[in-house]
């Protein structure tokens, strides 16, 4: 289906793009975005230009950061012998928002996934090593658990274990909140094989 | 929740004032962009910027349009007798891609809605009747079957009746593909009301 308009079949065409985008939302943000003033359409332009423009990663822990090194990572506060493994820099602000968390993070940048043709290379794992002074006493590995995290995780142990350092992963099991009658099973029994004592 | 950088905040939060994206959805989408080539956010960022340089409303019926008149007003293939009222122009484009209507349109601009404090003078109602010149023998409400549409379409059967031209509604009833068994009760005795002769 073509508009009266190129402009508006551009703009619908880029918006689909997104993920969760489809074209039926694409075509509402546009007709959503032509009614608003041109002023806040120009807000959002640049905002998402800025993106490029002013986030980078930072060269210690590879999370993005606007000053480099990140404000995490030039904490003194931090806890310096603690680093925990992300996949993402969306996780990083999943765990902070626990404030649970007082030590350093490594962003790997996504997950081991042979079928889309990322191996270790693609990951910051060398850089994760190189990390690895004798400050560092544990690494909690938090990838995702599912296919590709779990295999995350498991090459990071087999690659970290000759360095006697303490490793652990995040604990699998239910959700709060959720009912063990619902749980699948491999959930289910990720939180029997995980129980702790009381 | 802050992120380590203002900028991605600040994308985030505009792209959270969009319809239908929450805030983890302006977070995925965030970190979407960070992932693509920058080239890839410019031209997205561009099409928008666009919209409202170069998208103008047709100075006849009010679509959006590059050029004005727009190319349907423009076109003399089109039955010049015929006006089809629409609330918005992607209800034109809803109703072109039918391919059955051969008339010309006229867009509101939206429906009355007391409520938001949108009257008859916040629509181009006044547009419409200038409109009427002797080559227009019908005019279809093709306003939204909703509360605001159909106040819409009364007020403007008010307006138009005294000019003795044919005026029609589209028909509700219940959509192709449905059952009726699910059907609400207001679409269903609209269906029984509007039934047709066979």
């Amino acid at each position: 289906m073509r508009y009266s308009s190129e402009t508006v079949e551009r703009a619908v065409h880029e918006l689909s793009k997104l993920p969760g985008i489809g074209r039926k939302s694409a075509q509402r943000l546009v007709f959503f975005l032509l009614k608003r003033p041109a002023e806040d359409v120009k807000i959002l332009a640049q905002a998402l230009l800025d993106l490029h423009e002013k986030v980078k990663y930072c060269s210690i822990c590879y999370n993005i950061t606007e000053q480099d090194p990140c404000h995490i990572c030039s904490d003194v506060h931090r806890d310096q012998s603690l680093i925990c493994v992300v996949e993402e820099a969306n996780d990083v602000v999943a765990l902070e928002k626990t404030g649970e968390f007082k030590g350093l993070y490594h962003v790997l940048g996504g997950a081991m996934s042979p079928l889309d043709g990322i191996g270790p290379d693609n990951l910051k794992m060398r850089e994760l090593l190189t990390r690895l002074t004798g400050q560092v006493h544990e690494i909690i590995l938090a990838t995702n658990p599912n296919t590709e995290g779990e295999a995350t995780a498991l090459y990071l142990v087999k690659l970290l274990r000759p360095l006697e350092l303490k490793l652990t992963r995040i604990a699998r099991g239910i959700p709060i909140g959720a009912d063990i009658e619902y749980a699948d099973e491999i959930t289910l029994s990720r939180a029997i094989e995980g129980r702790v004592t009381l």
